[in-house]
């Protein structure tokens, strides 16, 4: 099998975007062929464009994007396809744009993440999030994503003794880590005193899905990010060194949480791990850096668990400990994770995978994990019925 | 590189259908693993699922639905994905799968394809067909797949001399093979003389988009179809003799027919088709038998000319020579085509390669073409804006 590795990346500011889907996601693609020192004319050498989303055609009203954003780039005749896996949507993406290029059909592949979620707000919003449960068990009744997290997070607490004043302190790291990522969505700092006292809390905290807070959760985004992929027989047409893809593992759960074995685990999440450090021949104890998918931040605390990082149930001591922020021994979402950098869906792997790429280019100015070599992306699809992780390292 | 063959297919019955649209797309699946010999029970050995679809989300309001189709048919932890190319999203699906197992990520494939569409109709069902058009250039003027394939066709009128008959006469060929497909939507062929003749024509064949009648489009349907792919290297655990993927190509268009040099071609499915020759080693008198895409008719004819088969111009030349009929030269969708057979656009891809994979294995009862070894199958996206061209061989 080919090695594939990566050699542009590009990200848009997390946000509100004021731009159309096709420009966001261009804008992105663009600061990715620039940062290879790719120009997109004719003899350009990219084969293949893989945009990840999930809402493009529900939310936009777009089919064949993909092919719209080829056209737009300049980028024709290269081969394109959108590829959807929920909120996993770009490291599956990512996923099969490494499968192209180790196959030899491609030897070079454009992924491109993009969402453009805030044209739905409210309950329009939650509904579309919903539409990735399962169709018949759980969306008819009414279940939404924070409910699932809600419930999760109560069973975690009665089993591990995490407090919400432990999910305050998730929100103050991350949300920390945000205001040294310009590209973030939120760039504030919550006061820890304030989201976890009793005394006004409605006003400064507000339930969302008891027991999650405002805090607890991430805002919704606009946003795109972009990764170019190529085989490392030719990474020496492109301006920067590669980052190697590593591992790739991936795994899908039952589609109905109802219907585990053990609601508080994160089966897919292990599985995947467990697959992504045996292609990479790494084991937990290498991964320098870690973008965890902190949807809802208690995701993040069970994921550290279930990827090998603690043990299980201790994953909330280790954050007391300080042990997943910048500086300690696993420094866990320093893009400012979900929560913080904002969580467009379909862009969110490829946004994760991006971080993780500056972290070991030593490119991640103020956030920068020193002397990082591997780092791990795991991405999470529906509420973890199919899971993505991701090992890249820095050859020496 | 290592080779992949298909070693099951499966196939409903196109149409409305009446179950729900994980149920349809599970129905395509069961029968395609039945044809191989697979039991999906632990250990079932089924590594990936594609989903190819363009209105799941859309349509079906249901996002990760692949993963529901994994859990549904108990071939978890198997990775899953959707893939999306417009109507051409069944090709590029088996294209992905190809790379999945021929980059060693992968042994198994289970490729699926399934629309349910007949929930929305009339200019809702256009509407969201037009999706798939530019989204700035063409769909907010209006524009719809008819309205486009109706000015195309008068151009190839002018150019070439094509007339209504000739689409006629097209259209009884499409409709006569599907006689003998039980899977087929439409199941009756249309007399000639009366879709034709001046009298009570607007009764008997309505204009649908000048100078397009009913009978020269394909009807608007339900359906799931579904092929299993594999390494030849692992081909042997399986019942049936695995037909090869020969040849794959890809290609991209403007994404606005109106920016095209040379209206009245079809770049992409040139292109394409030139790929998977190339990959292949065949040349175009080395097809015995092809699956072209005319969702309208006037397609059928300027594919047959763009994959090379018959000269520029002549396509309806060959056509009323009966070149194109079973028995002629290079019998074209022998399975009814979309006009017939039915357009449920994510699995007319997939439809397409199970029509070759039984004509290859001898098993297309009734509308056979006698000692077929090589077959190709053209899946059209967008208007032309994204193609995908399969070739499949039978070893001898």
């Amino acid at each position: 099998m080919r090695s594939v590795g990566i050699v542009g990346i590009g990200h848009t500011k997390f946000g509100k975007s004021r731009v159309s889907y096709t420009d966001m996601a261009c804008e992105a693609a663009l600061q990715a062929l620039k940062d290879a020192g790719v120009t997109p004319l004719p003899g350009h050498g990219i084969d293949q464009v893989l945009l990840a989303t999930m809402g493009a055609s529900m939310i936009n009203h777009q089919s064949g994007a993909a092919s719209a954003i080829v056209d737009t780039l300049n980028l024709r005749p290269a081969m394109a396809e959108t590829v959807e896996n929920g909120p996993a949507s770009g490291a599956s993406a990512i996923k099969l744009g490494y499968s192209m290029i180790a196959s030899g059909l491609a030897d070079t592949v454009l992924v491109i993440g993009a969402e453009m979620m805030r044209k739905v707000s409210g309950w329009e919003g939650t509904d579309f999030v919903a539409t990735m449960l399962h169709p018949e068990a759980e969306y008819p009744y009414g279940m939404t994503l924070p409910a699932l997290a809600g419930m999760f997070t109560r069973l975690i607490m009665g089993k591990y003794g995490l407090t919400s004043k432990d999910l305050a302190l998730l929100s103050v790291k991350n949300h920390s880590n945000a205001m040294h990522n310009p590209c973030a969505h939120i760039r504030m700092v919550p006061d820890l005193e304030a989201i976890t006292a009793d005394e006004d809390i409605e006003t400064v905290n507000p339930l969302v899905a008891d027991p999650l807070r405002l805090y607890d959760v991430c805002p919704v985004s606009d946003g795109a990010a972009a990764v170019l992929l190529c085989a490392m027989d030719v990474a020496d047409r492109f301006e920067k060194k590669a980052i190697r893809v590593a591992g790739i593992g991936q795994a899908t759960d039952t589609h109905a949480v109802a219907e585990r074995e053990v609601p508080t685990d994160l089966l897919a999440v292990r599985m995947a791990a467990q697959r992504a450090y045996e292609m990479s021949g790494l084991l937990p104890t290498d991964i320098d850096v870690a973008e965890l998918h902190d949807a809802f931040l208690i995701l993040e605390i069970v994921e550290s668990e279930e990827v090998g990082f603690f043990k299980r149930g201790e994953g909330h001591l280790a954050l007391r400990e300080g042990k997943t922020q910048i500086g300690g021994e696993i420094p866990i979402n320093t893009s400012g994770g979900l929560k913080a950098k904002g969580h467009p869906l379909g862009a969110t792997g490829v946004s994760q995978t991006v971080e993780i790429v500056r972290q070991l280019r030593g490119e991640a100015e103020g956030r920068q994990v020193e002397g990082a070599r591997n780092g791990l992306v795991v991405n999470f699809g529906g509420f973890g019925n199919n899971v993505v992780a991701l090992i890249l390292s820095k050859d020496a």
